[in-house]
């Protein structure tokens, strides 16, 4: 068996997430259905995070197993061309050895999260930015987006659905950049909860709406209360950028 | 009555183009909609200019006059409230003299194309760029974008449709810029023939595929013959960028 990893990009828009579900098409069974017709072999494709309904990606992470040993720049082009016409395009492929697993190996994940901060509506980018029509303080954004780096209990920080067993998690980096009307929020560990991105995403609003101050952030971590944070921000905004190994 | 100016963003992928039309959902159409319900006052819109179906628009200027003395703000606010959820934004209100013509008055109009150059299929910019899928020499495109600037007889670079009586114009400037795997064609002049931004660009894509040499580029305008130039690059890669008044 070659053991094979994917670099990936998606429009996240119109599917299920990245996992396998029975109330719609994912990106894994996209991939999985595309590899089949590629190979006729029937293989499993396991990502390095699981994207949510909507998030987009401009590098997961996947390997999967095949008997055939194929030249990579053929499983690149092949794949993509089976997986026409779908927004889902493989960037890169590389031969792997046995052990490494798109998960289990990985060391960092960094998610970027796109706000636009402007009176008009959007345009080309409505399903690919979340829009804050209010003027936002782009500077109490980046003061409080600190509080969130280091190991704390993000329990005020995941979703109801959150299946992790601790809530006790590392931020390597939480950077806040802006140009022109656009605002970046960069986060990096080795693993989240589930919403965790989104929930601080939406806290850090609230923070430029002026609903939170940023100091605020250490005691809502603190209470470890989900309703003391902010909003969830929605999916489309949300991009799962490089996975490090 | 009061003259206003509009500035307008737009994703022109399910619209027919600006200009109203029997088959379909033109932008111009969808405004005077929009601005009917906000007015209760029939106006004709009139842009500075036409772009084809599938062609965006970064800024894309209107004028309209109305009998109603409005605060520009809720101009802006009620006509991109009366627009959803269509994609259309007004990015600025301004009141304008009465002699004010958004097509007549225009002095340079800028239009910019946007080539992706990269083997795997587009994603997130599938409706926003033309994907050239074969590496281009972008030097040879920038070495013949030059030979457009100043002014030509265009009539090899217009399509059968164009309805101009003279096919002589000025372009003012012909840049192409890269970065990673986008390639930007920005063309200024006064006006412009239909299809001639499409036409040239599609020209420079033959160059980069060295299909065309760039110096051939000022023989294939001395011929006037549409078949001597390049392909038509698609409607979906064109923003109207910027009129200049």
């Amino acid at each position: 068996m070659s053991n094979y990893k994917l670099l990936i990009e998606y429009d996240g828009t119109n599917f299920v997430g990245w996992q396998r579900q029975n109330n719609g098409k994912s990106i894994q069974q996209s991939l999985e259905e595309a590899i089949l017709k590629l190979s006729n072999e029937k293989v499993t494709v396991l990502g390095a995070g699981r994207t949510d309904s909507g998030v987009h990606a401009k590098g997961q992470v996947a390997h999967f197993e095949i008997s055939k040993d194929l030249a990579i720049d053929n499983i690149r082009d092949g794949i993509n061309q089976c997986l026409r016409p779908l927004p889902i395009a493989i960037l890169n492929v590389e031969k792997v050895a046995d052990n490494f697993h798109a998960r289990f190996s990985a060391k960092k994940r960094i998610y970027q999260y796109l706000i636009i901060n402007r009176r008009p509506p959007l345009t080309f980018q409505r399903y690919f930015a979340w829009i804050i029509y209010k003027k936002l303080d782009i500077e109490k954004i980046k003061e409080a987006a600190q509080y969130f780096e280091g190991k704390h209990d993000f329990n005020a920080f995941r979703s109801i659905n959150c299946q992790s067993s601790s809530s006790i998690k590392t931020i390597d980096q939480c950077s806040v950049t802006n140009a022109k009307e656009s605002i970046t929020v960069q986060v990096t560990a080795k693993s989240f909860l589930h919403s965790q991105v989104r929930i601080m995403t939406g806290t850090l609003v609230n923070v430029g709406e002026g609903k939170i101050k940023p100091s605020d952030i250490r005691q809502i971590i603190e209470m470890k209360d989900r309703d003391k944070a902010g909003v969830t921000a929605p999916s489309h905004g949300l991009y799962l950028k490089e996975i490090i190994y």
